[in-house]
């Protein structure tokens, strides 16, 4: 399987980070199958949704309405606040999706951007593994 | 890798599309492998639930309890009521699902249907991607 | 495709239940691909979570939140108190999630697991699907 691990800088904001053009170069030539992207961490996730339009930070503000950063609520509750929320978003913003490669290209409609979606502070670092199986 | 698309006429209403149908048409025949159902639009998710029942409305109303379609709390606002909400239900409701396909087969759960998510009034006309990788 | 059903015994609890014993065995000695946990029930799903710190109970507490278990609310509402709100999960917590994995091992974060998120007390056994393609 063709598979490739990178690191995303994401700071100390909290946030949806853009990962298409990193899916866009690592489908490049790879013909036809599908492709995974996949964060090892236990408080973040992958989504597809528009970019660069407010989607991205409403997408933030939803969670937070949904998962209130009130650590009160949450049995897990160590560190900065809104830790305990950060560890339930994975649950509802998976952290793992699969994208259809068609020729190369990923097969997304014009809208569609794959992010990280990101509730985190702490991590100044998050790491991406992409994969790729295709038909023999 | 076998692919199709396919077009599902959604009209001006809200809800939820059965999708097993064409997903059980594509896997005849195929044999044991992972079936990928995707929709290239920023404004729609893929589900599994049971349909029929009840379920497929409730999930629109969780969903607009969720994501509440008063557009003044959305960055994204353009366009119909609820435009920003829409733009948010991917988040949650991915466009992307993997099913196991076993002997033509998917293994879906005597209650289980694919369904289309779609929130959205204004798109009539929908687009579907399967997608089937088998080990050779 | 290498494929393997087993049962798991939730008994009448609602809750998280661990799967990654389960999907590391299967994972051994199978070298390079990708993964697919699929649960064929229209009443749980599958997430990747951390365990055993408390966000277990937090992710069923935020579910309950955001599907409250009072049956007025739901069109399906017959069986026991919150069986509508256990039918509108699988379409926040979907039934299948893929994990990609690298020489035989689930490329899981430290802090992830493999999770069975079952809302329901009514069903004291359930079934999970693991399917594995590789690259050949």
């Amino acid at each position: 399987m063709d598979t490739h691990v990178f690191t995303i800088e994401t700071g100390h904001r909290r946030g949806v980070f853009d990962l298409t053009g990193e899916v866009v170069r690592f489908a490049a030539g790879k013909g036809d199958g599908l492709l995974n992207v996949f964060v090892p961490h236990a408080t973040a996730g992958v989504a597809v949704i528009e970019t660069g339009a407010g989607s991205d930070d409403d997408l933030m503000d939803a969670i937070d309405a949904i998962l209130p950063r009130d650590d009160r609520r949450y049995r897990h509750r160590h560190g900065s606040p809104g830790h305990g929320a950060d560890h339930v978003l994975p649950g509802i913003i998976a952290p793992s999706i699969v994208v259809p490669v068609i020729d190369g290209r990923p097969a997304l409609g014009t809208w569609q951007s794959v992010v990280l979606a990101d509730p985190n502070e702490d991590n100044p670092v998050r790491t991406v593994r992409l994969s790729f199986l295709h038909q023999t």
